[in-house]
């Protein structure tokens, strides 16, 4: 199948009616984020109640998805966020991208809501074919569980996504779930934005991808596109990062725990220090040392992993299993560094069985991990848990589940915790919660937090690859306060990538190897039939960037929506004592004359 | 006394310093609103973190507070407001605005806040002497009971207001309380926008104004002065509504509980219909009729009351005291109108004892009545407590002060509790809920809810004068949706009105009678030395209005924030079957090219 040939499938969820329609022409070059981000823009009115009738919730794979190309497989959620109130874009791996881009979905719409509030669907697709059925039976069930009797249900080890108990409670700390590629379990997140409550608010559990039929995608130049794929793959295997035996897959991102907390950016104790004496008990080299303990002592029994691919193709291979120490079986998997981040180090955790715990539960519940643990480190602020119990976090953590109103607060992020406990310490931007860098000591990914159409997201314009990590050799001085440029080079690039369906990892190689640069640009190129040069990557990611930040305009959002919290210039932050110091016009210099 | 001779009191949480500062030029002509605003607009960064440091909590009596002309004795108090976000103004009668005028407070300012946060404090203030004492004694104590024992305390029947334990908790449903005239009930509220939180952040429990020596405020040209008091005293005296045995003294604010439901716009369970069945009973003429009926029953020994004045010189006397029905005694003081809905028919609730109870417990709370009716309704059509149920509510309201998670929900206000259980039908604007009045059923009022800088609040432009109750015999057609023009001339009368320091309920004569009118504009001109012409009132309002605007712009408030939530315009409302349907342009005509 043509990527050319996928349709967009519109399902409404009043009427219950299903529709595949060719996809015009405006949007036949767009992808993933470019596509749920245009589809937002021209379809969701700008003050559209987020949880209402007329915010859609829109889920596109990549230009690449479905495709042979590596690291291919990622798919994008897109809809007005009811976290931050502009739109939103989260993306995932796992088990349905290539499936809905096999199945010819170039993007699946859901739009408005059922007028029976107590009536629960599942979305099944298949090739060319697609139908809502109802799913009373699953509403407020575990995704651990839910997600098993569907892949028991579905003959073609199906990919499920869905909207998890959070979502169904219309918290806006829910994600969007999608199963992991080896089995159903609810590891991949399209976590952040709320975007779960959308998916919840619209009465759907779970979008089931059951394509036995599904093809490959196939390229409109399939020679150039197989050329520039191995170039890309070169590129990304000979890498020291992204390559065989790399940091990346013996520690996983979880190898940036001691990294960042060396750099003394590793948020502590709801924000409150740079350094955490606990890191390394939670680091990814503590889990590779936890699985190489379990495989010596269960041998094959042992389920843990490191080196674990995300969705199928993909040859960087960061993802995790993480065993339960005592007997080696699967606890969770993955837990990535933002997650162990936030529900370790951000709680004065160290404790690795209980963030493990921790995570899980998030899965379980729908729960995205940064704005939980975010949440958490609040609630601990404001006094309700101490910092660092870990089996009280837990408690506290199944009070979602529970719906209590403690639980509900939780579940609706950091920002509403600190409303409820007048707890002004709230590391966020545009009420959404920040990643695991403080922007206090590394100052470009605080521009990336400040200005990013997504609220505070550090995958939207990931300095730290030049800050910490460096590029072609050269590392920028973290500290330094004229990151405009860089942010904004950053923040370009990504939307480009976030829209072709590769994974924004590659970057750390293609940075470094401008043939695999150029073998990524030539297989988005070939797959579209079309002839971009390398510069077009900047010009087509400001394309998206500008489609997003003028749907926020429209809701209302201004210069002044693009600042760190007070606190952030006030308290300065423990080991290297730095405030937030970039100025205002630095900031306003990311976007220009909006 | 002069006017000009009152003095700017700057009080310092942080060092605990107490300073009387000279008034400077630029504020000498200002007082009340326009005062407040002012400052806040000159100290506070639009930015800044409602609770934390840098806002400021502004104190001040209006122009002739503490004068002898009529109905003049309220009191602005403003801040950022942590519930809008944007600049607040709310004022009061009660005890303390003469008080403080005459013990030579122009207005007092309250900066940063203590380092300790166990810390509490009262501020007492004597003529042109102020101290600030250490309060931790009365750390979240009711509010009756507080009051009482600094009644008690302190010698010269002081005026207090305070912080509350909703603003201890720093709940941005939290207003400023002040006790009544004639004892030391907490009756009187600077009631929305959460500015008892920001004193709460302050650290300040009360604030006491025990003016024995104070004197009463002069002004520049006492002839005109006088005779100008006596020209608005009789309009006011001999107009049908404000004056002797008329609509307010006999029912007073509560009158148009039956009014304003014969007109389909009395919001009825959370803003779900517009006609409430059970309104005559918690109307004004029921509380006449109770007042009465003790009365005959108890003779000297009931203390209901109506025809009440809610400050010292009233003449409109529209308070009222609310008996116990089997005892007679005091239950609470006064039951406002906006208050008997919120509590009332937004929550289906039409036992007036009920109600009356529920208002005390938001007075001992410090507690917005208008903030948590909605709060309490949102949570009511969650599904928490049933709609109707009084002693449900009346449980659930005190978990407020037992700080509860749930409490803390609903002291948050509407929003949040729409927010935190995924409710969609919160009727707000800026983050703060509407008032008595449904903008579907009564156009021009929506028109200053949208528009106002204040967030929804029916006082900054109260359209309803004209649309229900009619000026100068002519009533403006409520249905009519070309109400820019009406709502605008509102807004900027009344931001000269809430600067004078007289009611804004002396409007319903002054519009009638031209002779109040320049009466009214003559005793401020006089006051300041000024030659104020009857022109000047739009002009002098617009300004504070614009500085209100600016203050809003630089914290980032668009024409996008000026609008009526989504539901509005989707839900007809009983029994006119009426939606919001002024258009945005309309309403952006408001305040013209912001």
């Amino acid at each position: 199948m043509l990527e050319s040939d996928k349709q967009i499938l519109r399902i409404n969820m009043r009427d219950l009616s299903v529709k595949w329609e060719k996809t015009p022409e405006k949007w036949s070059k767009l992808g993933g984020r470019g596509l749920t981000s245009t589809i937002v823009f021209e379809e969701v009115p700008p003050l559209a109640e987020p949880l209402g009738r007329h915010n859609k919730l829109i889920v596109a794979p990549g230009i690449v998805t479905g495709s042979n190309a590596p690291t291919s497989g990622r798919l994008s959620v897109g809809a007005k966020s009811p976290l931050t109130g502009g739109i939103k874009e989260a993306n995932a791996g796992g088990r349905t991208p290539h499936k809905l881009a096999r199945a010819g979905v170039k993007a699946l719409i859901i739009e408005d809501k059922p007028s029976d509030n107590d009536a629960w669907y599942n979305i099944v697709i298949r090739k060319n074919d697609a139908e809502i059925v109802q799913a009373n039976e699953y509403h407020l069930m575990g995704a651990y569980k839910l997600t098993k009797l569907l892949w028991e249900k579905y003959p073609n080890k199906p990919g499920i996504i869905g909207s998890g108990i959070a979502g169904q409670l219309l918290l806006k700390g829910a994600g969007v779930f999608g199963n992991n590629i080896e089995n159903s379990d609810p590891g991949r997140y399209a976590g952040r934005g709320g975007l779960g409550a959308v998916l919840g608010s619209k009465k759907v559990i779970a979008i089931i991808t059951d394509d036995k039929e599904g093809e490959v995608v196939k390229a409109v130049d399939e020679d150039k596109f197989k050329s520039a794929s191995k170039a890309l793959r070169e590129a990304l295997q000979g890498h020291p990062v992204t390559g065989k035996d790399g940091g990346l897959q013996n520690y996983g991102t979880n190898i940036l725990m001691n990294i960042i907390n060396e750099a003394g950016a590793l948020p502590t104790r709801n924000w409150s220090s740079g350094y955490f004496e606990g890191a390394s008990k939670i680091s990814g080299e503590a889990v590779h040392e936890l699985v190489d303990k379990v495989k010596e002592k269960f041998g094959d029994e042992a389920e843990g992993a490191y080196a674990h691919p995300c969705h199928p193709g993909c040859v960087i291979q960061c993802s995790n299993v993480v065993p339960y120490e005592d007997n080696g079986k699967l606890h969770v998997a993955p837990l990535e560094y933002e997650s162990a981040w936030a529900l370790g180090a951000n709680l004065g955790i160290d404790n690795l069985q209980q963030v493990a715990e921790l995570n899980r539960l998030c899965n379980d519940l729908g729960l995205d991990t940064i704005e939980t643990g975010n949440a958490l480190g609040v609630a601990m602020d404001a006094g309700i848990i101490p910092f660092g119990d870990g089996e009280a976090a837990i408690k506290l953590l199944k009070e979602v589940g529970e719906g209590t109103p403690l639980g509900r607060i939780i579940g609706s992020g950091a920002v509403t915790v600190g409303k409820v406990y007048g707890v002004t310490r709230v590391a966020a931007v545009k009420g959404q919660s920040m990643p695991a860098y403080d922007p206090r000591a590394i100052k470009g990914i605080g521009v990336t937090y400040a200005t990013g159409p997504q609220g505070a997201d550090h995958t939207q314009g990931y300095t730290i690859a030049a800050e910490i990590l460096g590029v072609k050799g050269q590392v920028t001085n973290p500290r330094d306060i004229n990151k405009a440029d860089l942010s904004r080079a950053f923040q370009e690039t990504t939307a480009f990538i976030d829209s072709s369906g590769y994974c924004l990892f590659i970057a750390f190689a293609i940075l470094d190897v401008d043939e695999g640069f150029k073998g990524m640009v030539d297989t988005v190129a070939a797959m579209l039939g079309e002839n971009y040069g390398v510069d077009d990557v900047t010009k087509l990611g400001r394309n998206v960037l500008n489609t997003e930040l003028e749907f926020n305009r429209r809701a209302g959002f201004t210069k002044e929506h693009d600042r760190l919290p007070e606190f952030m210039k006030e308290e300065p932050i423990a080991p290297h004592n730095v405030v937030w110091d970039v100025p205002d016009e630095e900031l306003d210099k990311v976007h220009g004359g909006r």
